[in-house]
C-alpha cells in the first residue's frame, strides 16, 4: 500500500504567489472526488466545477499528476491525459485503499445560524470528523430552518474542505435530527460526550478506553442544554466534558473537542 | 481567591432565543475590559462601544452583576450602579487575580490575506494564545500590507474574542516581524516548533519537558517555508511538528497546533 502522500511533493495547498520564480516552486497534487465506479474503471472524467478548478484555478495542463478519491477511502493517482474547454480526463495509474480513520468521530452540532454552521462544517471536515449531524433542542435554531438548499450547501462545504485537506474519507453531513432522534442515534456510539461550559471532566479522563470505534461528540446550542436535556443525556450515559476555562464559540467548540479527542488517541 | 467563574451562572454566551420563557433562563455574566487603574479604584465607567454592548445588545439594567477585567489577569466582579444613554458605571465589589496562564503560548503567524488573519487572530485569542505575531518570509504576504489600520483591526478582534471567551488575559497582537526579527524573537522562547505538512514529530513527543514557560508556535505561509528558511529554523533548534495527515488551512493550523500543545500539558 503506497503512502497516503507522495514523498517530496506533499499535500501543500496551492499558493499562487509561490510560483513566481521561487527557488523551490511548490508542487501541489490536486485532489478531486469521483465516483467509486469511475475510479475502479481506471479513467475518470472531471466536468463542471471540478474541471473549472483544475483548468482555470490550478491551471493544470496535460501530463500533470493528480489524485482522485472516492471519498470512501479509495485513492487513485493518475495523469491528466485529455483536457479541453469542457472536461478533463484522468488516466489512473495506481489505486489503493487509505487506512481507515480511527477512531471514527461523529460530531453532533445543535443547529445554529447558517453562517456558524458553515464554519462548523468546514472545521469538522478539516480536522477529520467522519460525520456531522445537526440536531434540534430547546435552545437551538428550529430544524425547519435547515431546508434542502441549505443542506446542499453544507454538503458542498464538507466536500470542499475534505478535498482541500486531502482526506480520502469525505465527511458526511447527515440529515438533521430532532431531540428524540438524536438520543436514538447516540445509542449507535460506543461512547458519547458533550462539551459543557459549566463542569465536566477533561476529555482525556472520560476516554480512557482505547477500544472505542465510534465516538459521538455533542456541541450544544449557544444557550447551553436545558436541564431536562442534560438529564436525558446523563441517563443515557452521555457525559459532560470540559474544554478548560475558555468559552468557545459554538462553531469552534466542535473543532477543539475533536482536537482534544484526536490528541488523546495520539492522532494529533 | 474566588473561582474564575461564579458557580451556577457560568460564562455562557448570551443567547437571545434563550430568554423567551425557558424554564432555565440563561444568565450570562457580561465581561468588559477596563484599565488596571479603574479596576483598582473600585469604580469603572463604560463608554462608547462597551456601553453600547452592555445597554443595547445585552440590555443590562441597573443592579446587574458584570465582570470587569484589565486583560492582565486582574478580575473584578461588580454591579451596574448607574446607567444612562452615555455611560454605565460599575461599582466593583470584589477583585482578584486570575491564575497565570501556563504554559505561555506565543503564536507566530506568517502574514497572509487579511480575511484569514482575522480568523487566525480570533481563533488564537479564543483558545488562549498569549500573543500572536505576524511575520514575513519568502512566501508570506509582504509586511507592508499590514498598515496601522489593519493592525488596529486585528487588535480589536483579539480583544473581542478574548472578552467573549472570558479570558482574564488579553491576547496581544504584536508588531509584525521580518524574517530576521522573527529569528531573534524566537530566542526568547524556551522552545519553538513549526507546523509542517511534510514531516516532523507529533507535538507531544517534542514537548516532553514539563518546565517550558514560553513556547513559540510557528505557522508558515500557505506555500510552506522555503528550504533556506527551514535550514535557519533547524539551526536555531526550531523543530518541525506534524499535525497528522490532514492539511489545515493556515488560519486553522494555529488553532489546532495550540490545541495539541494545550492537550499535551493537560490544559484541554
Amino acid at each position: 500500500m503506497p503512502p497516503h502522500r507522495v514523498p517530496g511533493q506533499g499535500g501543500r495547498r496551492f499558493h499562487p504567489s509561490a510560483s513566481k520564480g521561487d527557488e523551490a516552486t511548490v508542487l501541489t497534487i490536486a485532489k478531486f472526488y469521483v465516483s467509486t465506479e469511475e475510479l475502479n474503471r481506471g479513467q475518470v472524467v472531471l466536468k463542471g466545477q471540478q474541471h473549472h478548478h483544475l483548468s482555470r484555478v490550478l491551471r493544470i495542463r496535460r501530463g500533470r499528476v493528480v489524485t482522485v478519491m472516492d471519498g470512501k477511502g479509495l485513492v487513485g493517482l493518475g495523469k491528466v491525459s485529455v483536457i479541453d474547454s469542457k472536461q478533463a480526463i484522468v488516466t489512473i495509474e495506481e489505486v489503493w485503499r487509505a487506512d481507515p480513520e480511527f477512531p471514527r468521530l461523529h460530531l453532533y452540532q445543535a443547529l445554529t445560524r447558517m453562517k456558524k454552521m458553515d464554519i462548523a462544517v468546514q472545521n469538522a471536515a478539516e480536522i477529520g470528523a467522519v460525520s456531522l449531524t445537526p440536531f434540534g433542542c430547546t435552545r437551538s435554531s428550529p430544524l425547519e430552518a435547515l431546508d434542502g438548499a441549505k443542506m446542499g450547501r453544507l454538503r458542498r462545504i464538507a466536500m470542499e474542505a475534505s478535498r482541500l485537506s486531502g482526506r480520502p474519507y469525505l465527511m458526511e453531513v447527515r440529515e438533521p435530527l430532532p431531540w428524540d432522534g438524536l438520543l436514538d442515534d447516540l445509542a449507535r456510539m460506543n461512547i458519547a460526550v458533550y462539551a459543557d461550559e459549566e463542569s465536566g471532566d477533561r476529555p482525556s479522563s472520560v476516554l480512557d478506553d482505547d477500544s472505542f470505534d465510534d465516538i459521538g461528540l455533542l456541541v450544544g446550542p449557544e444557550g447551553g442544554f436545558a436541564d431536562a436535556e442534560r438529564d436525558s443525556l446523563a441517563i443515557r450515559g452521555v457525559r459532560a466534558v470540559t474544554l478548560g476555562k475558555t468559552i468557545f464559540r459554538t462553531e469552534t467548540a466542535g473543532l477543539v473537542l475533536l482536537a482534544a479527542v484526536k490528541c488523546h488517541y495520539h492522532r494529533l
